[in-house]
């Protein structure tokens, strides 16, 4: 058997909080103008009371509201899949299983959080969010959610991908988002991820009936991620493995590596370990530092590696992964040495999602597929050593949106930043 | 619960034959030149002899091949889900049960005939498929089966989808086909799938080492769909229903139709339905008679219904679709009363469509929204009478590929044809 299901009332019904498993508190958020601790009342404005509370929680585990439940439900539990096709064209002794979060509506892991974030916004009264989306993967998810909960919803999209990504725009229409370009302001500025969080939070604050909502980064966001690693666990031992030598995932702003990482963190047994690409090589060539999340310098300041948050990654095509910061959690845990951070130009990296689509009949996201590129690294390493080993990792998107890319890599033109 | 799953080993074993199943003989195909009843040989330049028997066989059951079902597990058994959130918006009493094909490699349920094709083809010693596509769902699907067999694959692509829809071609290209525009010889010319087939069976032909293929129409092709409606079988059990009260799906050449409905044909008590687009209208206003496969009258003629094999349709988004005839035990079904048929205009079945994506999340192919209209016409129908019914459906791909479409729809540019 190479697939490990679970039943749809199998759904975890709490998320896993991994902030008191930490061994010691994680440094807060200054607020960008005194430089203080902020406060719950700081963020009142952007998230509702139960997110804030969230962010900061030291509860082990945070039960899972059933409204969200109902909804997560219509993709969830996700599949774990071992890969046996790759396995047996790597002749590696590694048994290397894959977590399916592609099958979601918006085809990645993204609306996990988003459904969360959408029901308390609701739940308080809120009546639209607003949101910026760069590749266009978290904008559809948020769309998908406040569709669910009959909120209106506002994503400035990064004017360059406005322009070159219509099908991303088209998705989010089609869930009853409003997208514009941004910046708003400027017509002839190809925008930036930067300047999109500027615009949404600047629209959320101009209105009493609207709230902000972030899809990667922040601890709540994280949190509501934790269902990967939860349902892989249970999938694990329906696989009849013990647990995974090592648990890989891409990193950008951290949710999906987290997500799939976090619920193995007490384990020092199980290896963990962060993916990025070179280009943008946050935990691997990053100094730990406060810094603001966005760009124009609006956001709180977070303890966490970063390239300085007016670092301009090149132009890859795992545009969820050009981020200048990292989720203070996972910049803690690479501190510490709980969690290992390895880096891939985007040639290798492409590399190896052809050669797992080819095996394994899905095509990855570009993002998804520098977890693939390590896990592939990690068989052939296990080959080398003659040792079994299980890794896990999480295909935390499908590239259905992204075959321009492999057109690029096919033909030759991709640039191997 | 709303997912009923089955592991991979109750995948079934054998494809379920309804050839001898229909009361009476199908007429037989009649050769192009001779108009005489095509012989085993007439068909050998083209196809493996395995394929030719299950084309005539009369055996109730035909064994799956253990090779072929290791390649099948990569996504099947396939979920069934039942469209719960749908249900209680549309408020009525009747429970819709889908059946998502959209998993698989390719987005749709072509791959489970291809990779049977690709498997026999291998072999008995060939080592290039050619085909045509147009949207290009069967063309990306031989492309993945050829990847598994280490077959050479040549499709030949309508050029103006050739040049409208590069991400298709780019997954045909990452699974390793070579994919040319058609006709090969006149550049100026838009293309049509009549000669792209003219253009990949004149290749076959040319060559001793290569074969043709075909994604729809032909007896054993539905043949290798039946595993959609078997497991849907067993999954309607595990959700307590006794039998659907209807079958519906999209009906271009007949094959996912065909695949869900056929191993229901024997329960009296269970109403199949195909339904059309009204500007490709074969089965509600066509003709019963001997045509060509093919715009040129290069294939065998063929006891189906028919529109003319020079019949152009209107270019619907539902490209697949658009096919002057159909499968001749479709339309043998239709002519004995066994089966229904409905049709629908582009606009209706694209507002089924987005309802369906915001109730349920998923975002079907403009093809399977025909079957997404008539389930929700029969299910309101079911709530103006006051009764329970039970409604099958076949989600025969995802539209991820055809956001335009949406885009087209939602902006109000879609043509009502």
């Amino acid at each position: 058997m190479a697939h490990f299901l679970l039943s749809d009332d199998q759904l975890p019904t709490a998320w896993f909080n991994v902030l008191p498993r930490l061994g010691a508190e994680i440094q807060p958020p200054l607020h960008p103008g005194t430089k203080e601790p902020v406060s719950p009342d700081d963020l009142a404005p952007l998230f509702p009371n139960a997110l804030i509370e969230q962010e900061m929680s030291s509860a082990p585990w945070i039960d899972i509201p059933g409204e969200v439940i109902d909804i997560l439900k219509l993709w969830r539990p996700t599949p774990l899949v071992r890969a046996e096709r790759l396995e047996r064209e790597l002749g590696t002794p590694a048994r290397i299983y894959f977590k399916d979060e592609a099958v979601s509506p918006a085809g990645s892991h993204k609306p996990n959080t988003a459904v969360a974030q959408a029901f308390y916004n609701r739940q308080e009264g809120v009546r639209r969010l607003t949101t910026e989306t760069g590749a266009g993967q978290w904008g559809s998810s948020l769309a998908f959610a406040c569709a669910q909960f009959d909120l209106e919803c506002k994503v400035y999209m990064v004017r360059a991908s406005f322009n070159q990504k219509p099908y991303r725009k088209a998705m989010m229409e089609l869930w009853g988002a409003d997208v514009v370009p941004s910046p708003v302001d400027d017509e002839s500025h190809p925008g930036s991820l930067g300047a999109a969080i500027s615009d949404a939070v600047r629209d959320a604050l101009s209105r009493d009936d609207s709230h902000y909502a972030l899809g990667s980064v922040l601890n709540h966001v994280l949190l509501h991620q934790t269902l990967i690693g939860l349902e892989a666990k249970e999938q694990l031992a329906l696989a009849g493995e013990v647990r995974p030598d090592v648990v890989l995932s891409s990193c950008g702003g951290g949710s999906n590596l987290g997500g799939i990482a976090f619920p193995f963190v007490e384990d020092q047994a199980v290896r963990l370990v962060a993916v990025e690409p070179t280009s943008c090589p946050t935990l691997t060539e990053g100094t730990f530092d406060y810094d603001f999340g966005d760009a124009a310098g609006m956001t709180p300041l977070l303890p966490m590696y970063t390239l300085g948050h007016d670092f301009v990654p090149p132009s890859i095509h795992a545009g969820g992964l050009r981020y200048h910061g990292d989720s203070p959690i996972i910049s803690k845990l690479v501190k510490d040495g709980r969690m290992e951070a390895c880096a891939y130009p985007q040639g290798k990296v492409f590399e190896a999602a052809v050669q797992f689509a080819r095996a394994e009949g899905r095509i990855p996201a570009p993002e998804a597929a520098h977890a693939v590129r390590a896990a592939i690294d990690e068989a052939l390493a296990a080959k080398q050593a003659g040792q079994e080993r299980v890794i896990l990792i999480n295909l935390s998107g499908h590239g259905h949106l992204d075959l321009s890319a492999y057109d690029d890599f096919i033909h030759g033109r991709l640039i191997d930043a």
